[in-house]
């Protein structure tokens, strides 16, 4: 007999009887107020095209590193979940036979509460994912994508989105975005909101893959010299300003650390020589990096693009992996990552600007309270985003709020991210931040450290308007 | 209409009915023990002039800045806060309505809840600080400021406080503690004991504003040759000295890292005359300032001051406005902190002397479990302060007993500090401290790990008996 | 009069009455399970000759560094207690009666709770240790000492430990399991499973004292020349093969870091000569130890062992204490240790291999979030050892529940290692463990995170089958 699959309306919220009567109060307040998703990386192909999704494996497990680095953890083949060189020879129906009959091993872990919520809220599956069930699964999600209600824009809109931001490289010529624009502007025409962001790591990091020749595809695509340093940035120039002219209201730099620099332009032009000729020394590339990030915060102040600065992981840490299956494959490590020295070239250039706003992350929860909340608390400039990846998660949340708040204040914090490529767990995603904020404001309410009126206020800043600000939206 | 300003009889208790009720016996037994202040930042000359206080913006606003960084990092001007070169300019009502049209940028803070007690328990005042009610405030504490019961002496009697302790440099003459031991010994004069510290950063730190006139006037100070090494350390014993018989019981020493090194006299010789003649590189900065910790610790041994070692915080990050505003403007900013490796020099001389008591501080929270209570649960000279600085919150303080006291025990710290300037803040963060010890003590209590009679003598020892010991009171 | 002693059956579990009540419930399905203990470092001395225990102080105070640190951290001398050259000349009941008028140092320490249940559980003492009951304390235990139920293997039959694993130095003959191992065999033996486990620091670290007479030791004992680097890795396998025969399942490595090399043969070789010669510098033993890790760990692949790494720990750091006393005296100290980028040689030879068990520990509780989960989150042949040393408390495991299950899942951690030498604690701290796993899980099931029957599933899983498993008992 299968094993029931319920979501109780109480998810998350603390288990003190008092504490959670507050909880679902402030919750009340927040949750059908629409999804804000300013940082993301679904595909905006889906919206572009609106063409229906595949089978479940295809859209829930393939994609989703977080599935499958546990799987292989255990020692399951990725080549058996259908992922890598030889994806395309696993029967689909297998690879999420393999996943039901390992859902054990989410227990505890955010993944399993996403899966339960799609399972049960999207797909309206009552069951349990396990061996057994594993066909009932399959089956029913493959007849569900078939109707149009499951059709990406459907979902969009039934997911109550008011604004979706992808995130794309200064090479992408955005025409799915374009596409999506038309849509919005014909009379009738689809409403849903899809924006882009600049992503510049691949012509601004030297040791990215391919950055010689990604230099030489922006010079063709601006017309720039992008071998010469004032090239190189008026191209960075123009192609924000495209972006921008497409929607976008922020940009996005995932660097290996938080290093800034502030170099006189001479220096500068000598080092972009070195970069432009793949000349460049790890530490001149690592010295460069820094550079861009302070140009990149002078551009931010020129055009009004929000800054977003995700430090901190060590890229394809398993090198046979990389050789076999590629980037992404829940290979990336966090390191630890120092903020205090590393912002001050940068900080002192534009920290004190309140007209810019620089949005920085962590997979360092040791910085929380030691470096970040009391950096943003300070600065005018600085603003903190929410746990992210590993820490995109109840305790994760929970350990922000605790050791942030008491420094920065809720105002210096921008709202939830998602930041996925899994678009049908973004509003269980959202659902799960509102929770555990909504529990944490409950306990101080119910230790007496905040009355209830200010907290549903901060309840409804957190989920809604905080991240409408800090981007610009 | 107003919205009220309530201090719950319950506030920073845990939420859980059981654990609450045995939190409030529990405080029942502390809440009325006098306040021991063993360090911190208040001005001598208030105790010694008892002149009334100023305004509202003065007293409470303009001085902290654990407030006007808060404002500051939402794109508050320091100048429209009456703060910095032109701060005379500004109307200190306009500066309170200010901060009263922000106070919802306080939410979740310490400062939130250590100034709604000011508000509520010194000034009378029950309806919340917004811009409504920013000119009743700024009146009401205006009124008040100008009755005898709000002085300074007749609030720290007011305050219940048994010992205040301020911190001067070597160079002070300590005229106002003069003033008041003078004002103590009178018949029937205020018997307020308000103690000094020694605090020799000034004239130990080759990189403080000033060191090469600080040792001439130590020398001038002293009748010793402060550019010889034998004739600077005779200048400390000699200051320690006198500033032993002003009170003080204690040294304190604010140094970027906690290096110490016990260098070999001649090398020790060598090196002080490098930084005696202003020639020593940052390197032999910090082997200087590593040296001196060892000679201070020395030095305690001889005449029995406690010795505070407060290190980890980069002072003034922000480089435009420590130029334009100078010193503790906000930016100070905690950095990641060892002290295995860099105590080791000190503690191989001196840390098995039990009539040693060195007090360790920390801004970097990682160091509480890994390293600072391994230490202090081994060394006998070893005491760990409380949680400090931007951790001197709620949720900084459960940390800090959450991570040191199953390996150090409660009888390895020090009870609290508040080392704070902000004077009526000092009962609301005692209060704060005892809130939250009880609360750590009733979970240990209802989850059974001790029991309520040894609850009851820690929760004592740790308000009160603890500091008096270790600061030798 | 006496205080009275009481072990409440709630103890650990969390206040709140629902979850305690699911926490009870948990708690109910493993408090019987038989004790896997497959980590430690009692005496097999003890099980072999199974002698009578001596008295209390030299069965409980005497061998335990937690209990004599924290008493030497306050002030007391080692020889008091009887410990060190003149330890032989304290009479061991003073010793006795100085641990229990300092009893209430241990107030929120797990030494306490231990040693509660060993009074209460093991001999049957009622009231609280103080300095008042010392004698009847001291009195009680020897009496009990002397019958049969208390002597070793009785104690481990009543303990229901169903496996017990000490650690052994490769120069070990292992005569006392030998023997052990007879009277298993024996019609009617004693059946108790005690196993060795391949530690094998004192032939692989250059710092080692005595490092080269161990070469030598190891030359004879397996007629290799561990001179030459081909002997020297086929002694290991010797030995290796040789404690596999008697019994051993694991290996254990106790390194100052995680570092790991993997070198081409040549330079391992060429490396070698210099160490086998006592020539190598701190950085090449440095180096040689991470070779040796990896060469550990491709043998393991060969011969099956599972490998335990525990690094992080700056030994003996008390100077003068440590040439007094010698080793462990409750002067290891943890230091900051990174593995990301000190495991990838290791992890990127053999990480892949699913065949391979590595069992990593750490002292460093910034390492769960932010490195360990993470990375056995993904290598099929990393798992996450149980919250050790100073980290195995109620708080430490809590802590390492709520920072690696999110990211790495329960089934990539091992249940818990006691790692002690106080024997009769074992069955307090399973217990413990268990305690707060069950409190954990509670609170998930609370907070409607997980289902109870999976709850249930989970907490013996952590209690039994995870270690059997990953130790392969």
């Amino acid at each position: 007999m299968a094993l029931p699959l319920r979501l109780s309306t109480d998810r998350l919220f603390p288990a003190d009887g008092h504490t959670r009567e507050i909880a679902r109060v402030l919750y009340r307040e927040v949750c059908k107020l629409p999804i804000i998703s300013p940082h993301g990386h679904t595909d905006p192909a889906w919206f572009a095209s609106d063409a229906p999704f595949g089978n479940a494996s295809e859209l829930l497990l393939q994609p989703d590193h977080y599935l499958f680095r546990m799987l292989y953890s255990q020692g399951i083949a990725l080549s058996d979940l259908g992922i890598g060189p030889g994806g395309g020879h696993t029967d689909p129906r297998e690879a999420w036979r393999i996943l039901a009959s390992n859902y054990h091993l989410f227990r505890g872990t955010p993944s399993r509460m996403w899966l339960d919520w799609v399972f049960a809220e999207v797909f309206s599956i009552h069951v349990r994912l396990t061996e057994e069930t594993s066909d009932l699964y399959y089956d029913t999600i493959a007849e569900a994508l078939a109707w149009p209600e499951f059709k990406p824009r459907a979902l969009f809109d039934r997911f109550n989105i008011e604004v979706l931001t992808t995130t794309e490289s200064p090479l992408d010529t955005l025409e799915h975005h374009q596409v999506i624009r038309t849509e919005n502007a014909k009379d009738g025409g689809w409403p849903g909101r899809v924006l882009t962001a600049y992503r510049p790591d691949p012509v601004i990091d030297p040791e990215f893959e391919g950055f010689q020749a990604n230099l030489d595809r922006l010079s063709e695509l601006t017309g720039e010299d992008c071998r010469t340093w004032q090239g190189y940035l008026a191209a960075h120039r123009q192609r924000r300003a495209f972006f921008a002219s497409m929607g976008a209201t922020s940009t996005d730099h995932g660097h290996p650390t938080a290093a800034t620099a502030d170099l006189p332009p001479a220096e500068a032009e000598a080092l972009f020589a070195d970069v432009a000729t793949g000349r460049a020394t790890p530490a001149q590339a690592e010295l460069f990096r820094a550079q861009m990030l302070t140009e990149m915060a002078g551009m931010s102040l020129d055009d009004g693009l929000v800054m977003q600065i995700h430090p901190g992981s060590f890229r394809n840490h398993n090198a046979p992996l990389f050789e076999k299956f590629g980037r992404d494959k829940g290979a990336d490590i966090p390191v630890a990552t120092e903020y205090v020295r590393a912002l001050r070239p940068l900080l002192s250039r534009y920290g004190n600007e309140a007209g810019l706003t620089i949005i920085l992350f962590t997979l360092d929860e040791t910085a929380y309270s030691r470096e970040l909340a009391p950096l943003a608390g300070h600065y005018p400039a600085l603003r903190l985003g929410p746990a992210w990846w590993f820490h995109d998660s109840p305790e994760g949340m929970r350990r922000f709020r605790e050791q942030v708040t008491e420094t920065a204040g809720f105002y210096n914090t921008v709202g939830f991210n998602d930041d996925t490529r899994a678009f049908l767990s973004i509003p269980a995603r959202h659902d799960v931040a509102r929770r555990i904020d909504c529990g944490f404001l409950a306990r101080l309410v119910a230790e007496h450290r905040m009355d209830e009126d200010e907290a549903a206020e901060v309840a409804v800043d957190l989920a809604y308007n905080l991240p409408k600000k800090a981007y610009r939206l």
